[in-house]
């Protein structure tokens, strides 16, 4: 169970202080919730790159949706700690995007994962997307043009 | 701080177990997760007069709200306990409903509470729900005629 | 359904950001999570005034709970919407405090509520507050005098 | 994107229904909320065994956490949606198990996901769970002899 002690760079980052709701009657953040700390960072991160989710149903008519994601929990965050989640994007795909994410509590590495995310638009152009459903597709060039580029 | 002792006649009651997801770090159940579990027995209770979600759609073409509400907290709910939820139509307007809601632990009230949920439909014929406005509205007679009638 | 449009004074407010995990498939923030939001802002007034949740069970070996609340609920946030939670301390009692606290998007009022939070301390000196029993009592002078003082 | 369509065996499932709380805007399952379904499953197969959280902490005086998780994600749950989750245990170690966990939609496998969960006890015996630390360790044997044996 080692813990990195130096904070690898990031394409973004987000301070999150923990409430009530966050935690469970072991005293720590329930193992859930740090895919919601997760989630509020990539999407700040797309915003913060044009992307609202407005921008997204505008550029493409569709969205991100998680395909996939591995975590590892190392070190409980608490009632009232603030932490650092980062997000590094570390795959470029047509269809997907793979994110390195982490939570950090100072020099702490708390919980880490590698999450992807698919494009899907309505199966049916069209269709209420609160009831219709989604099929996956390719990135819009409009969104992958605004996306970071890495050396590889 | 007074616990009823005997649990009132309902409309519709249901068995919910605590889960870690429902406590917090002061090892009970966190506030607001108790109008998660008064929402899962009225969508049961209207489930059950023949009301899914998707027959209110069919038949109004709208949904439920809250739109006032108060809650009582009398005692804690925790890790494993299994509660008993009910709801009592109290009250059966043109625009909308008020339950009576409490939550039990054997002969214990932990919580109760009253709902009013005022029936919605979409602003505008045929919007798409997850991005259109929606405006308050008469219940339809169809769905209307499936509640429970009461002597007053 | 009125919705004021002028923001009236408070103790304290705080921006926060509607994120998928707050949404349900109305397409607008859940109704328990406004709850939530609104325990957010009472933590962080707390903290500002010098009580974190660590200093509260120093000074007072206790914390607040929730003892009743009344909410309405008058628009609704949808994702992606920046609104502002205010709180405001409207009755300083011995036992417990009453908070007025609202939900806006710019001019519009979204949500309020009134919340009454009462002090409580482990039932047994020294008790497991994971696992032991609470019960009410007054709230510390230290905590008391830490708080906004009101004329009456 | 494969769906297999037939139900493995297991140790435990559960029928879970799908409320307004567990949806987003999307009008789907949030990802993080089928991480609080399998948490649910993997209780009360535990319970089922015998362990129920307060046999855990009077046989073991500690709980079990999660480690590590991988998840995949390949239809989604919508409001009103009857799911069954499954439970299977794949490696029972000295200080850990690894569980395989599915979501079902009758003959639609919706999610999966490989969970290690680690034991852990207070740092210090004796300390109070809301607040210290806790470290890993073996698994004490009057829980592991409840487990199923497997042939390997």
């Amino acid at each position: 169970m080692k813990t990195e002690t130096e904070r690898p760079a990031c394409d973004y980052q987000m301070a999150i202080r923990v409430y009530w709701e966050d935690t469970d009657a072991g005293g720590v953040v329930f193992y859930a919730n740090y895919l919601k700390f997760f989630e509020r960072v990539r999407t700040d991160w797309l915003r913060d790159l044009g992307l609202s989710q407005e921008t997204l149903r505008k550029l493409g008519k569709g969205m991100f949706v998680v395909s996939d994601l591995q975590m590892r929990y190392l070190r409980s965050a608490r009632l009232d700690d603030q932490i650092v989640v980062t997000t590094l994007l570390v795959e470029q795909g047509r269809v997907s995007l793979v994110l390195k994410q982490q939570a950090w509590r100072q020099d702490e590495l708390l919980a880490e994962g590698q999450v992807r995310i698919g494009w899907v638009c309505p199966a049916e152009p069209g269709a209420n997307t609160a009831t219709g459903a989604f099929k996956p597709g390719r990135i819009p060039e409009d969104i992958l043009k605004l996306l970071p580029v890495r050396q590889s």
